[in-house]
């Protein structure tokens, strides 16, 4: 698609880009007081937050992910059971605790050991599988300090992460699903530039075999994982290439690209085949036949690393966040800052709109769970209204509100987008429940 | 209050009830791979997720803090900053990295100096305090393995953490709002049991003031933060005891204490006045006059460990959770289960009622952001009707939902709940509503 040295200067480009908006917003800070680990500051805590409210909501509530918090550190004997003591020590951070055992813990890398632990701690049976963990921990890989970069190269990141134990025939049909959560974040929600004009696709995928050399397992049990995905991307439609013998050792896997403003693709999603893991940990379900035999393990990401997702997003909208992630959503503008009226009437719509106003001091009610709270903020900064409506834009809130007279009189407000000069007049109420509507549709 | 071999024995008792429940409503489980960890299996998730989603709506909408997420592992400077290098060593688990720099790393313990470097990171003026900062982050402590038990002695623990920058002139505000939203928290969303005749207080508190020899700082300066805090205390209207010399090397501390079942007291939220971490990290804040100035810090939690409150909620509820924590909220029992219509209806209300599903399965829709979700179960088990509503109440589901013949005529359901045998008749659409109006309001 492009030389590896235009590839090169993109990714700065990129790292650029969101570094720099970042910077601009208060995303977040690093320090070298814990190099590739990131320091979310409040809009950035917003950001990510609601990026994980949304996965969770469609991993648990459309396919049927269970959600699991587990340890961070966990003891050598279960990095060699899995094998990441063998292949992945140096990319670990090994932690030492201080008591009779002096036993060695790794801090995780990956949550799969984990889940593996929780498949076996009860005896399964078919009619549990397939069973689905999500888990949304931190990672932690060591990466050499001078890999470390923006969003996109970190130590400690978090994934939004899920397993899939299951029998060999439900593989198609899970495949299929994960490939159906990725379509919708994708093509429904995320859309990320396009400027490769061989294609209008939004995302394209790559399927990855068994390499030449170092892989495990029968050649026959490959061959038959390999039909399945490629069946699956038939079906799906969707456009996808082959990429021979870049799988993981331990199976095939289908990643997910997309393109940034550069056109250069960065990887997102992942759906991996797994048949060493279950082997490793010796994992069984109890079949309708009554033997014990062997799941099958599936890992996948839809946006892969978060950290590493905010970062493309940052590229791709340079930050113009759509309504629903904005840490800035709305601005309240008086138009006469010197009018006692025009002031009050903008603070009283932010508490509107923040909906967390309180009757009485005295006497607190609780905030209602999963109501809605809106960033609005008041610029009654005694600057004219043409400069603070210059600098709302700049600050790129997603909309604006200017309140006068008129407005403190028929309480219809004038709201317009930062992008556009077209004024509709609303109600409070009305401008809430377009937020809202906003909101709910990850608008 | 109690002997203090009566008050082991009592310990054990609690935990034992709270690890009883936890096994049979599987809410976690342990593992030698990584001691004092916990695995939270979904329903013990769930549970979790609910409690910090509540937390967060407060804090961050009343009472605004601002949530950020920081790193996990700080670089010994840091520590040595804090003082936790030379005060908390034994109790920090150490992590090392394989770079160049060849630094030893140490596992957060507390949010604390993590806050500070955000706080250092800018220029911070006096309209920008009071400054409040709220963190979920996992905390590791190395707790002795003899030590560990249950939720309550953990090594890894999440805490509803916060900490306040504020001018001396606002500490008092500052202190009565941590109040408030303790208030709130245990007077009406968490009622503990309490066996105590003396008193009908749901809480209590105690004020731990300087100790004799081991503090650091002026005594004026003591004097002057005990007499605040005492003043809070008695504004408060609420009971609460003097612990002389038990404060914090660096400052008092007001300390919340609610009793289980057995009369036994347990702290969970702690405000503590803090004189000493802003002077090692050389904070500062630029005041009106243009001097810069030194802020106060105010550590802040209102569950405290999050895994430990749990573990007090379940002591006192003996699993019989509020239906907006119940991991089993409500079970749809169909009265003849040979019967298509029977099983078909109650399917049908199970999917109204977990709200996720889709009209067609090629155009599938996003989950809406802050939506609802119940969780709703089918015994359709070819089990006697009444041997089936047993299980249920056994189960310690909210609500119970039985369909019959009537049933599907009317569209109308029989609902009750698992400890009163009183039925109402609701349209799936009420019972939405009821489910709804229940978890918003923490019932
Ligand atoms: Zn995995
Ligand atoms: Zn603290």
């Amino acid at each position: 698609r492009y030389l590896a040295s235009d590839a090169k200067s993109k990714s700065n480009d990129q790292t650029n880009i969101s570094v720099d908006v970042s910077q601009k917003q208060k995303i977040y800070i690093t320090d070298p007081i814990s190099p590739g680990s990131i320091f979310f500051l409040p809009n950035g805590t917003k950001v990510f937050n609601k990026l994980v409210q949304f996965i969770k909501l469609q991993t648990t509530q459309l396919f049927g992910f269970k959600e699991v918090i587990t340890p961070l550190i966990y003891k050598k004997s279960l990095w060699e059971t899995s094998g990441h003591w063998q292949n992945y020590q140096d990319d670990m951070f090994q932690v030492a605790v201080n008591d009779e055992s002096k036993e060695i813990y790794g801090l995780k890398p990956m949550n799969c050991p984990g889940h593996c632990v929780i498949y076996k701690r009860f005896d399964r049976s078919y009619n549990e599988l397939p069973l689905r963990f999500a888990d949304f921990s931190p990672l932690h890989r060591n990466e050499a300090s001078g890999a470390l970069s923006g969003l996109t190269r970190l130590r400690k990141f978090h994934q939004d992460d899920g397993h899939i134990f299951c029998t060999p025939e439900q593989v198609y049909q899970e495949i299929q699903n994960c490939l159906k959560l990725i379509d919708l974040c994708y093509t429904k929600i995320f859309k990320f530039t396009n400027t490769d004009e061989s294609t209008t696709e939004p995302y394209f995928l790559k399927l990855s075999t068994r390499p030449e050399d170092h892989y495990i397992g029968d050649i026959k049990v490959w061959d038959h994982a390999e039909t399945i995905l490629k069946n699956v991307l038939e079906e799906s439609g969707k456009n996808w290439e082959l990429n021979p013998g870049d799988g993981a050792f331990y199976g095939p896997k289908i990643d997910i690209m997309v393109n940034d403003h550069n056109n250069k693709s960065h990887q997102v999603a992942t759906i991996q085949l797994d048949f060493q893991l279950p082997e490793r940990f010796d994992l069984k379900f109890k079949d309708k036949d009554n033997y014990y035999k062997r799941p099958i393990m599936i890992h996948r990401a839809a946006f892969g690393s978060v950290e590493r997702f905010m970062s493309i997003l940052l590229d791709s909208n340079n930050g113009n966040w759509p309504f629903w992630l904005n840490p800035k959503q709305v601005i309240i503008l008086p138009i006469n800052t010197k009018k006692e009226d025009h002031v009050n009437e903008s603070f009283k719509l932010k508490n509107f709109l923040s909906n967390n106003n309180q009757t009485t001091d005295n006497d607190i009610q609780p905030i209602p769970l999963n109501s809605f709270h809106f960033e609005a903020h008041v610029d009654d900064r005694s600057e004219p209204l043409g400069y603070r409506i210059k600098d709302a834009i700049l600050n790129k809130y997603s909309y604006l509100i200017i309140i006068g007279d008129e407005e403190v009189k028929t309480n219809k407000y004038s709201i317009r987008t930062y992008n556009d000069r077209n004024i509709e007049h609303l109600t409070s109420a009305e401008i809430f429940d377009k937020f809202k509507t906003l909101e709910e549709n990850y608008k």
